[in-house]
C-alpha cells in the first residue's frame, strides 16, 4: 500500500472517537465460512481481533467448524446424517466433533493468533465449566441445549491478557460433551458477558429485502422490525434462526449485534471502528 | 467399604501433617499409560487430583497419549515410524497428533475432573505461549525442543481455583505446532515453576535393582546416585531417558520427583499424604 | 491403626464432597465439657480444628470454663451462688473468669493448636469490641447480655490464616467485662456471620425422645419441629436453652446447628465430613 | 486546664513536624510500674497510645506484670523464689503468670483502650506463634529465651486498625507456655519490626550519671558511650539488663529507644511528640 | 508561647475524640478574604490543613480570588463590570482569570503547604474534567453554572497522599473555560463527596441575628430555621447567597456546613477540632 | 480524506506491531514552538496524545512558553534581560511566568484534551514536589536547577486513567517557585521513569549535518556520535544544549530520544507509529 505515513497518523487518530466506545468493552466475535478457510482473509481477522485487544477491548472469539467435521468424518468413513438441519451425533461422531473443533481448529486459531504476536488461549465449553447444556432430544444423541455459561474462566483470562478463542461444545453435568451450534453459544457468551456488541461473521452481506439484490441490504432493525420482517416474509428460511440468534442476543442485554460478510478483509474493524455500517445491525 | 466413619475421621486428621507439607506448593503430576485408559485408575486418579486442589496445592497434570495417536494414524491410513524413539511427525501426522490430544485426551480428561464436580481447564503448549520450542531436526519435521516455559497462563489458571491439564504439544515463534516427549514436558514445567514436586505416573513400580526382581525397588535416589548407577549398568535402556528427565527436574529447582506405578490405586496420595512410599523418589 | 494406605487414600478422597460443601464457608465450634477436659478427646478436637481448616474452612472456636472457673474460685475462697442458672458475678468473681478464661483456658487452647502446627489466636469479646453486651440485671452483678457482634476481627485473623479461639466475655461501652453463656456466644457469633453451620459439643448425644433412651435421638429437627416438641414436654429443663440457643441461631441465619456428643473422638469430622449423622442437626 | 481553644489549635498545629517524623513507623512501648497500677497514668498513657494510632502510627504495647503475679501467687499460697533476679517458674506458677498476664492485665488493658474508643487486641506470645522461645535453664523451669518473633499477626492487626496488646508470655515447639522477661519481649518486637522507636515507661528518669542526682541525667547515649559507662561503672547493677536491652534493640536495628519516666503524665507523647527528651535516648 | 509540653500533651489528647469524629471523612473548606492575603493568617491556615491531612482527614481547598483578579485587570486595562454581582467575563477577562486563579493564586497556595512539608496538587475544574459547566447566560459571558462534578481524580489524589486545591473555574463540553463562584464550586464538590463538612471562611464572625451586634451571632441553624430567617429579613442582602449556597450543600448531603471567620488564627481547627463553636453550623 | 474504509482498517492493523512496543511504556513528550501556536498543528499533538494514551502508552506532556511569557511581560510593561540564554527573573517576572505557564498554557493544554475526550490533569512541578530545584545563580533571580523528580504524583495520575500536562516551573524547600528549561525539565522527568521515549517536538527536523541543507538528516546517533559531532563542529551553537539534553537522557536510562520537527502534522504517531523516521533518534 502506497498511503504515505502522514495519511496513516490521520487515519490512527480519526479512529479514536470509535476505540473510545469500546474500551474497556467485551465484543464477541462468531468466527466462520470463508473468513476462517482462506488464509488471507484469517490473517486479516486475527489481526483484527489482535488490535481490538490491543486498544482495550475484551474480545473473545467463538468458533465452529462443520466442514472440516464432515471432512473428517468421511475420511473415518463415519456417516452422518441431519435432522431439521441439526447433525445427529452419536459418540463415535461426537468423538470427531471434539478432535476436530477443540483439537485442530480451536488450537490451530490460538497458533495464528501466537505468530502475529498475541497471547490466546483455547478453550471449549467444557473448560472451567463454561458452557453447560442438557441433551436437546435423545434422538439427536450429543446435541445439547445451553443451560448456563460460566464466565469466571473468561474474566479471568482477559485480565491475564489472554484473547479467549471458544469451540463450540458444551458439556452437562455428567461430563458428557455436546455438540452445539457457534452462533448459539456465541450469543449466550454475549448476553452472559453483557457485551457491547457481539460481531457474526457470515458468508452474506447481512439482511437483504431481496435475497437476490445484494443493494437491498438492511442495514439496522430493531426488535420490533425483525418481527415485521419474519412476519411479511421477507426474513425467510435459513435466515430465521440466525436472526433468531441476533435478536434473542439483544433481548438479553447485548447492546448491538452485527451480522457481517466475512469474505471483506478487515470487516470486523470496518463495522466496529469507522463511520462505515456494512452489515446489518441489531439493536433494542 | 466398610471402614467405620470413627476411622474415616482418624484417617483424615493423619493427613494434616502430610497436607500441610504440600498446601500452596505446586505438584506437577505426569500422567499416562494404564492409569490413562482403565476407567477405575483413571477415576481414581482424578479423585486424587481433586483432593489434592482442595486441600490447598497448586495440582497441574501434564498428559501425552502415543497409543491413542497411534490408533487414530492407523484408522487414517497415515504411516507412523520413528527414528531414536521418536516418532517422525509430518504435517499430516502432527495434525492427527494435535487433534488426539488437544482435541480428545485433554478434553476428556477435564471433562472428566468437571464430572466430579472440580474446575479443570484443557490446554496444550500453544495457549497463551506455554510451552515454546524449536524443531530439533528437520528429518523428525514437527517434534520440538523445548526453549521456555511461560507459566503465566498457569498462575493465573491456578488463582482462579482451575486445575490445568496440559497436552504435551508446543509452539515455535512462527506458530507452528511441534510434538514433544510428555515426561519432558511436565519436568520443564515443574522446573519452571520451582515446584515443591513433580509425580511421574508409570506401568512400573520405580527404579528396580534387578530389573526381574519387583522386591529391588530402589526407594531413594540423589543426583549423584543416580550418575553411579547408571554407569554400573543398573539404570539401563529405555531407563535411562526416564531418569534423566528426574533428574534434571531435580537439578533445575524441583525438590522432590517421583517416578510411581499408576496402576496402584491413589497412588498420587499413597506417595504424597501418607508415611508409605511406593515407587522411587529422586532428590539432589 | 492398621488401615493400609489404599484404605487410606480411598478414605481421603471420600471426603471431596463432603469437604467442597464446607470450604470457604464459615463453621463455629462450641466447645465444652468432658472433650475440653479428657487430654485425648481434647487432641482429637483440635486436630479436627486444624483439618477444617487445612480444607479451607473458616473455622472459629469458642468456649466457655465453668468448672474451671469454679475450681479457682474454690481455691481463692470466693464463694458463689446462681440465681436461675447464672452465676452472680461480683467483681472479685469477674476477675477470676476473666483470668481463668482469657488467660488460662483460652491461651491453653491456641497453646495446643500451635504444637499440632497451626496458628491460632486466643481472643475474648473485649478483644477488637468483638463482643458488645449490656448488664443483664444489676442483682447479678457482671453478667452480660449481648448487643452486637464485631466479625471484623474474625475476618482479619481469618484472612492471615489464624484459627479464632473465643472465651465467652463481653464487653460493655465503659470498658467493664461481663461474664456471657458460652453457648449463646457461640449462637450469636455465628449468626452474625451467616455461618454455614454451628456445631454445639456437649455431653449428650444430642436431643432424645425420651431422655433415658439412648437410642431415642431425634436426628434431625425444624424450628416448628422444636416448638412442637418443647409444647409437648420432650424438649423440657435444661434441654431448654440449649435448643433455644440452637433454633435461635438457625433463625439469625446460620444454616445448620448440631448438637453433638463432644466424648466421640473426632465428632467434628464425622457430623461435618462424612455421611454419618451423630447428634441433632437443627435447620430452618 | 484553662488553655483557650486558640492556643490549643496553635498546639496542635506545633505537633505536626514531629507527627509526620512517626506516621507510618511502628513504635513499640514497654509499659510498666507505677504507669500501669496509678489509675489517673495509666488513664493518660492510654490516650497517648490512642493519640499516636490516630495519627498513623503503628503502636505496640508490650507489658510484664510482676506485682501482680507476686500477688495472686501469695493469695494462691504458691511460694515463689527468684535466682539471679529471675522467677524460677514451676508449672503451678506457671498457670498463675499465664492468667494473671494474659487473663487479668492484659485484658483490662485491651478493655482501657476500648473504653476510649480504641480497638485494641490482647494477645500473648502464644497467639500467632508471635514468641517463639526455648527454655533458659531447666532448674528455672518455665523461663523462656527468644527464639524468634512472628510479626504477621500483628501486621494483619495493625492493618485492620487494631492496637495489639501483647503479654510477655512465649511458647516453645511443644506448646508449652514460658515466662519471658517484658523488657527483653519489647525489644525483641521492636528489632523484628525494625521499628522507629522503642519507649521502656519504667520508674527513673533516665540513666542518671550520678544515682543520687536526678539532675545528671544522660539525655542521649551512643552504643558507644554505653560501652564505655558500663566499663567505667556509672551504668551499673539493676540498671545493666535494662541498658544491655535497650543497646540490643539499637544494635538489632531499632533508630531510637527511650527510656523515660512514667510516672509524668503522657510522657510518651512529650517525648515523641514535643521538642523536649524527658530521658535517655539510645541511637546507633 | 509558654505552655509546658506536659500541658501540650495533655491538649493533644483531649483533641482525640474531635479528631475521631473526622478521620476518614471527606472536609472540604471554602478560603477566601483576608486569611487568605495576610501571610500570618495564611500559615494558620495551612498548617490547620495539614494537620486535619495528619490526622487523616480528606480535606480539600477551594479557593477564589476576586481581588487578585481585579488587580490584574487594572495593572492591564482591562475594563471590567459586574451584572447582579456577577463579572462579565469576556475572552480577555476569562484569560486573566484563568491566570490569576489557577496559576498565581492556585499554584501558590500548593507552594505554601509544600513549605510547611505537605504534598499538595493544584487543581482548577478543567482538570480531569472537575468541574462540568454551561454558560449562565450569553450576556455574562464565561459565567459559569455547574452541572457535574467527577470526583474521580480528587479520590485519585487523597488517596495518594495529597491535598486537592481546588481554583473555581469550570469547562464545558467543547473545553471552554468559565468562572464560577468559588462558594459555590465548594458546596456541589462537598456535595458530591456527601462530606462530613464544608467550612467556609468569611471575613464575618458568621449570621447574626443583629448584624450591627458581634454578640448576636446565631452559632447553629437548620434548614428550616434559614428559610424562616430569610422570610423575617434577618438573613438580608449579601447575606442570602452565602447562606443558600449552605443550606443547598445541607440539602444535597454535606452534614454540617460552617460559616466561620477567617480572620481567627486556625480557626478551622477550633471549630473542627475543639468544644467550641465559633461561627455559625448548618444541618438539617 | 478520501482513503476508504478498507484501507482504513488495514492501516490500523499494521499499526499493531508498533502499538505493541510502546503500550504500557512511559512516553515523554516535550511540546513547544509552533506546534503550540498553530491551531491546527495543535490540534493534531493532542490526537497524538490522546491516541497513544488510548493504545496503552503512559504518555505525558512538557511544555514552556516562553514568547507568550514575554508578550506578557511586554503588556505589563516588565522589562526582560537575557544572561547566556536565561531569562533573569525577578520576583514581579516570576509571578507572570507562573501565571502564564501554570495558568494560562497549561489549563489550555488540558482543556483542549478534554474537549477531544480526554481527561488531562495540568500541573507544574510545584504540584506533588513533583520538580524540587534550588536556585542556579543568585544573579538570575528565579532560575531553578533541578535536583529532583518527584514521580508518585504521575504514577497516581496515569494509574486513573489521567495525562499529565506539566508547566516547566520548580519548586525549592521553601516553597520558593522557579523558571525552568522545558528541554531540560522533560529529559529530568523522562529519565526519572526510565522512559521507553523522549519526544522533543522543536521547529527544526532534527540535527542536520549541514544546517543549510535539509536533506543532510542525520537520523540516528549514539551518544559517541554527538560526542564526535560536537567536537568535529557539525554540532554547534544553539543546538549543543538541546542535543546535551537528549544525550543526558539516554545516559540516564531513556531508551530511545527523537528531535523531529513539531509543524508536520501527527510527527509524534509518525515517528513512534509508523516505519518511518521523521527526526534524529538518539540511543545509548
Amino acid at each position: 500500500m502506497n498511503t504515505s505515513n502522514a495519511v496513516r497518523a490521520e487515519i490512527l487518530t480519526q479512529a479514536v472517537p470509535y476505540i473510545k466506545e469500546y474500551t474497556g468493552k467485551y465484543v464477541v466475535a462468531k468466527y466462520g465460512g470463508n473468513a476462517m478457510t482462506d488464509p488471507q482473509l484469517k490473517k486479516s481477522v486475527m489481526q483484527d481481533i489482535l488490535l481490538l485487544q490491543l486498544v482495550g477491548v475484551k474480545v473473545i472469539l467463538v468458533h465452529g467448524g462443520g466442514p472440516e467435521i464432515s471432512a473428517m468424518l468421511k475420511k473415518l468413513s463415519i456417516e452422518s446424517h441431519f435432522e431439521n438441519g441439526l447433525r445427529v451425533t452419536d459418540d463415535d461422531t461426537m468423538e470427531v466433533v471434539q478432535m476436530v473443533l477443540a483439537g485442530k481448529v480451536n488450537k490451530s486459531l490460538a497458533a495464528d493468533l501466537s505468530a502475529l504476536g498475541g497471547k490466546a488461549v483455547g478453550l471449549c465449553g467444557i473448560d472451567g465449566g463454561l458452557i453447560k447444556v442438557h441433551q436437546k432430544n435423545e434422538k439427536l444423541g450429543h446435541v445439547g441445549e445451553i443451560d448456563e455459561i460460566n464466565t469466571k474462566i473468561l474474566d479471568d483470562l482477559l485480565d491475564g491478557g489472554f484473547i479467549p478463542v471458544i469451540s463450540s461444545i458444551g458439556i452437562d453435568d455428567d461430563g458428557t460433551p455436546y455438540n452445539i451450534n457457534a452462533d448459539t453459544a456465541a450469543a449466550k457468551i454475549a448476553a452472559a458477558l453483557h457485551a457491547e456488541s457481539m460481531v457474526v461473521m457470515s458468508n452474506i452481506n447481512g439482511v437483504l429485502r431481496d435475497k437476490d439484490d445484494e443493494n437491498s441490504l438492511i442495514s439496522q432493525m430493531s426488535l420490533a422490525d425483525a418481527e415485521e420482517l419474519k412476519k411479511s416474509g421477507i426474513i425467510a428460511g435459513g435466515m430465521i434462526p440466525k436472526v433468531d440468534c441476533c435478536t434473542n442476543a439483544v433481548k438479553e442485554g447485548v447492546k448491538k449485534v452485527f451480522i457481517i460478510n466475512g469474505e471483506i478483509p478487515h470487516a470486523i474493524l470496518i463495522e466496529l471502528l469507522t463511520d462505515e455500517g456494512l452489515g446489518t445491525m441489531f439493536t433494542k
